[in-house]
């Protein structure tokens, strides 16, 4: 049963695939929730508030209850909403779950952080390239490689669902989009990466996830401006 | 029931805080293990074959299973010998897991890399102190109030028993000694914080941890001395 808008709030911002996160699995259970902009100009007291140690969208706010941090919030979504007949986004087994934290902190820990370096405006082209190479030749491959092992030919890292490291790397598609903008070329092609590709096109269709990626337009207008002047990073 | 010790094998090494979780996890569940201490010049095939991404220990060699970083490891643990009449790690409610993995992220990701950023031999004192002051003045502060507020009066951030943050924060305290000792005076003081004092007296007692710790003159030798030389850091 869909839970009442005002239970559920999720403090947002529109480019931040962290906050995709909390969207998709919120879709996932079929939840309803108030999405609130955050201005990164003038953070709102809810959010100073409900995250005083890190000041960070996203924040689900349940009740009187904060969750801070995307992963978290989205086990914490799928651990309250698992009996309302939507599918589970954890896995049933302790093995398939520890596989899947494990790709969830490899995307967290060396995928955005290698992003993050390939978009620092700070960066020449030079200091750039060894960050791209390993994106193509080393992170794409593995996260391929992944692919294949876990989603026993079925569309989703998740199998017939989406997952965990369904939706931790499927925010990280917009910000791919950045990166092929930035180098002028496509990075997740088909001959290098034939699942991953596939697997993108599904994920991207699954109507838990359809609408809720930024405009890529206006988040290649916001990635080449906006965030360099802020000092924000994707 | 015990496993056999064939079932379990723990790839660790003598002075990693994060081998430390594994096996204060392992004794919790009163699971016997085989500890495999690894050779950092010369890693094994087993490492390099079961931890092919990262090469890193812990590793917990279950059967046929590979299960890499300590938090999923300790979170693996739980969730398989949920059932043995030990106690639980992780709260039995959802906004609580949330919480201790919170703090978890927050010992990963602020604590550790503060320290190592304090251990850093290539710093000059200079540099080191904004990141002796920052664990001093903010992550200690913070991790005093989150343990009277997770902790309920009760000996542990898990409450009567050891939960994840206890483990997660337990870990830091042989490398919060070798700090103590390269910055010649005691950090982790009564006055201000008391309520990590008393934590931390009874974590080291309790029956899980006894016996788990790094000797400290042995730690402070190989921190002062091969660490530097290896690149490595605690």
């Amino acid at each position: 049963m869909a839970e009442k808008s005002s239970e559920l709030k999720l403090l947002s911002a529109w480019f931040s695939p962290m906050a995709l996160r909390a969207k998709i699995a919120l879709n996932i259970k079929g939840l309803e929730y108030e999405n609130v902009e955050e201005d990164f100009n003038s953070k709102s007291h809810l959010l100073l508030r409900s995250n005083p140690v890190h000041k960070k969208v996203p924040v689900l706010i349940h009740g009187e209850k904060s969750i801070c941090e995307s992963s978290i919030i989205v086990q914490y979504i799928d651990e309250v909403w698992s009996n309302n007949n939507a599918p589970s986004i954890l896995p049933q087994h302790a093995y398939d779950s520890a596989i899947a934290r494990f790709w969830v902190s490899y995307i967290d820990e060396k995928l955005f952080v290698c992003a993050k370096n390939i978009q620092d405006a700070g960066k020449s082209d030079e200091e750039k390239k060894p960050h791209s190479e390993q994106l193509e030749e080393e992170m794409l491959v593995r996260l391929e490689e992944a692919f294949n092992k876990c989603s026993d030919k079925k569309p989703f890292f998740g199998g017939n669902n989406i997952g965990l490291i369904d939706i931790a790397l499927g925010s990280f598609l917009p910000v791919l989009g950045l990166i092929e903008e930035i180098n002028g070329r496509m990075v997740l092609v088909e001959d290098k990466f034939p699942g991953l590709i596939n697997w993108a096109v599904n994920f991207a269709a699954n109507p838990a996830v359809a609408g809720t990626f930024p405009e890529i337009d206006k988040l290649i207008l916001f990635g080449k401006t906006l965030l360099k002047k802020m000092g924000y990073c994707l």
